[in-house]
């Protein structure tokens, strides 16, 4: 059995500098009708950079929408048109300083499928070098390397709430076979 | 180094029926101001629960941001005042049939920290017994019981892109010690 929502009607009821949002109407498969609410967004990219010896490159920044700061692996927003590879380099060089000789795709990730159409391309980036960061004007954010036993201990310690942080890790974990 | 960004306005730009829109503006560390967009959302729950077999307990559903089915984790939005735990039992129940004996908190996920105030709050739930589904009215879905290693291969094929399902799995896994 396949489910199916066509678009009746898409009406924009909000547009600002980073997101949009929609009231859709759509038809269900019993031909009754829903109102979807849908924010729009540009996606971005999240990368897992391990250093040679294990170690997780990772970034701190406070977080306003939940007033506190947050232990997160290096991410950013799509620019327009740009690929999301690129996009992991740029953000991981802009924000760590790092750049790394072999990128990996770990797959695309949906924070919040339900309502919001953003995708965070997720990357493994390792045989690291490093640079001077060069944060964006706005962008205050420290760097740290974190042993990836650490950042296991502290998963299950339900320290590091951020998604894409626990999705990463855990994909990369799986990837590498650790 | 401790960051911090202190709210000097904040501006309700979009008020709807799942979520509203904030246009804040903050001072920041160096004393200068910026805008936050801030999407408030009422936060959920997301339920891993695993079958005495090591199945686990999968919805399928359409899901119209991304105009195709997901297989997803059941999960759902807490009700006003609803305490987590209570709304994962609903919900698990409501969508699947199945009530469990034992749950286990899995900790919080922010699904979007740089924008949305959503809080996922992630249970595994063991000692299963099947009952009868009741979902909402306009809630379309299928349930299937998939086994741990076929899901796994799911993530590594990014075939699971829904975040709060890979988190979920994964953390279980660890939890689990699998």
């Amino acid at each position: 059995m396949a489910f199916f929502e066509k678009s009746i009607e898409r009406k924009t009821v909000y547009s600002g500098r980073l997101i949009a949002v929609r009231e859709d109407t759509v038809e269900l498969d019993n031909a009754s009708r829903a109102e979807r609410i849908i924010v729009e967004h540009p996606g971005g990219v999240a990368v897992v950079a391990v250093k040679d010896g294990g170690s997780v490159i990772m970034v701190t920044q406070f977080r306003y929408a939940f007033a506190k700061e947050l232990l997160e692996i290096p991410a950013g927003k799509l620019e327009r048109g740009e690929i999301p590879l690129e996009c992991a380099q740029r953000e991981l060089s802009e924000e760590t300083g790092y750049s790394a000789a072999t990128w990996v795709s770990l797959g695309a990730m949906y924070p919040s499928p339900g309502y919001c159409e953003e995708t965070l391309h997720l990357f493994l980036a390792t045989d690291l070098q490093r640079g001077e960061a060069h944060p964006d004007e706005d962008e205050f954010l420290s760097v740290s390397a974190v042993p990836f036993s650490e950042l296991e201990r502290m998963i299950l310690a339900n320290e590091l709430p951020d998604g894409k942080t626990v999705c990463g890790l855990l994909k990369a974990k799986l990837y590498l076979g650790k």
